[in-house]
């Protein structure tokens, strides 16, 4: 666990789980960007403390690199102890998913099939039961889940990433139903399209723009924008709230 | 017609087809108060002249508002020539639906079940059709229309607005499978939810606020709010494009 | 209108709205075969008469011949008289729809969007309206409604097609809310897939399974294998009613 | 594991998973009423050997019982030993799952969580991946998945069911994606209501007709009747193959 030292946090916690290079990355830079103490997690945590040391520093704000494996309960629950040590968590974003990789269906070990349906569901379960009592007992609180196309329909030769992103997007189904009313909210947002590397950490004022550019020609998502929703999604009023919203490249690649 | 003495538009003409006293009042107001002229079109010239004069008095904007009735074809396009004559339409918002009423299946007349159709998806094809050539040209736009819960699931009582709204939910995913790949965003906003009133037109700053405080009891939608997510819509980087995106009140009243 | 002399019929009428030489034969043919007397609705009235010819001799049944164009109220009102002459209609198939051509979105005409949609859905509604009230008065009946892919997502260039078909799956479930409780089952059949030519006519027993080797291979589906389908539908136990389904050949085309 | 003395069987085998007293059993009894040697697995083997006593004897068919618990790999892997070595498995229904009670998410335990989407889908997944071999090489094969309104929309306090009820979706529509083109039909069965006791152990061809006069009152589905679904399912040609069907009473009782 790694920290910058700062003021108190007048906002509560912004914990993201399964941060890599490009999403999660850029969600945790904006919500730094936006004065929240941030909790980073996943299972590299050489790769993740890198990430804590440029954001902290570039944003000037409290950025908590934590190592989490979502595949085991005990990870779990050690990572959220020390996420529930820095304060209340105010915001989720539940990121974590196996790479999948396309596979004959009686090639896919069964450890492997349990393994992709605990990162992406069964983790996703156990940090929300972590963080929605501290929720409910303030009246707000965001949770974000991220989909994909595999969210919606089967795809040949993926049944491990599909069977999990399906139970996620019914857990983001449950939980808005049940915990909506408390003033919690909860949405699914389905990205339909690959994400490109953020180049976030230089020279970010320009790089939203001049990515864009660059991959308004391969339709590759430019995660900075991506990240842009997620905050929305945090801010929005909750006389209007969403629950579920898609993301795609105006001009997705031709291979998709 | 009606103008407001102003500087050139900088930006491009926002047309908002169906308004009335809540959310195509709140949508005008937004992109009016962001610098765009704003043509505001219903079938009630009165009370949509009186809707422009205050937006454009309260945002110093230029507002027109033009009569139209989604459907009769002549009007469209009349209608349309005056939008068009006013410049570039960057935005298309459409909003218009007959108001629904419980009706047994056999006692809906045949008429009105055809007008319905025409004011939902008739004259939102034909909307559409008028301001994408431009929008080709150019190559940017946005087009956005507004669903309900009846544009997902069957309503007994409701066929007039359910088989409208689903068309228009199709119409939505024809244009944007099509024109996306020519820069034109276009999006379907699903309000599964009531909009209450917009009394935007008093103190507006403080009036979001101060609605939630209200709407939260009841769950009824503040339409200043929703129009936020229109405004969001438009100025969504083209890296990460929304199609569908559903909006409700965090604590939707018992009735629903 | 064309007969043959036949007992008097002991079930009620099969109504066949939209037959041409594929499906709406076949489904005619089949509920011909079980015992109904059918009336067939098309526009070609010549190629109609030769169909209900064909199937009153093959079948021994009475077949009716009655021209309808679904695009117009008095056609649909007449077309009804008639079938309404014939007995109490307990079955109403409605398989009509203008065969879909691909168009850019700015080349459709107004009035070919309007005669889709009329054809797709508000013949749809006219059709049912001519014949619940009797189902109502009987506490029975079934209307079976023909979807497509089109009628489940937006197909660019095929915006009339999908504005129909997603029109007429909210006419299927709204109905199917308001009527079920009625002891009348309303289903929506969604076909994926291109139907082949119907071969009933001639040796119809070993026709199936000749056509299922054959169509094994490019993927065409046998329009006598789908009519099975609506048949089923029909005598399904109230006890457990589809609303919706789904038929796709088990091996498309490449194309597709 | 328990055999009635028959002769060998002319039809490959239907292993039918998650056998109760409600629709396993009626799918079992319609299957070998039709001359499949089934094989009925469940948990319960005191309960499961009667139900195949019965069967065998009604049905004058070979019916073996066999326990497994869909949650435990070892048991999944030993339970399919068993029904393999009677021949080829030609029909697999899968129809195990947690009876879901409600209950507040911060309450359900996570082994009771992991649990239930063990037996929903995980379990699926393993039977799916002992039968699919031997299908593929004989390329023909049914394997029918049952559902809920669970498996289609989120219900608050109900997590553990529709996460497992999604995920399974996912799997039928990646199985069905990869394997119909090698003539392997799979489809998924949405039960949507209560499905109530089969009585077909007595008078059997009397009992649909009387169940239906009794469940028509209340809403309860007869399992016979929608045994005969899965039957339909199996013996669809394959020109025409149907992915996804619901099923519901044509008079839901009130409370749902």
């Amino acid at each position: 666990m790694r920290s910058m030292a700062s003021s108190a946090p007048q906002r509560g916690i912004a914990a993201i789980v399964g941060v890599g290079p490009r999403l999660g990355r850029s969600i945790a830079r904006k919500f730094a960007h936006e004065g929240y103490t941030v909790a980073i997690l996943a299972r590299n945590l050489g790769r993740l403390s890198k990430f804590a040391d440029e954001i902290a520093r570039e944003e000037k704000a409290q950025v908590f690199a934590i190592r989490i494996d979502c595949s085991e309960s005990r990870s779990v629950r050690e990572a959220f102890e020390g996420v529930l040590s820095l304060g209340f968590v105010e915001v989720l974003v539940y990121n974590a998913y196996q790479q999948p990789h396309p596979t004959n269906f009686t090639d896919i070990r069964l450890d492997s099939f349990e393994k992709s349906l605990a990162v992406a569901s069964v983790g996703a379960f156990h940090c929300a039961q972590q963080v929605l009592p501290g929720m409910v007992e303030r009246g707000r609180g965001t949770i974000l889940f991220t989909g994909c196309s595999g969210s919606l329909k089967g795809i040949a030769g993926y049944s491990e990433l599909c069977c999990g992103k399906f139970a996620l997007r019914a857990l983001s189904q449950c939980l808005s139903m049940e915990f909506q009313p408390h003033g919690i909210h909860i949405a699914h947002v389905i990205i339909d399209g690959v994400i490109g590397p953020s180049e976030g950490s230089q020279s970010s004022s320009s790089t939203s723009q001049r990515m864009t550019m660059t991959l308004g020609i391969d339709g590759v998502m430019d995660p900075d924008v991506v990240a842009q929703t997620y905050w929305q999604l945090h801010v929005q009023d909750r006389s209007a709230w969403t629950q579920e919203i898609d993301l795609r490249p105006s001009n997705p690649p031709r291979f998709c």
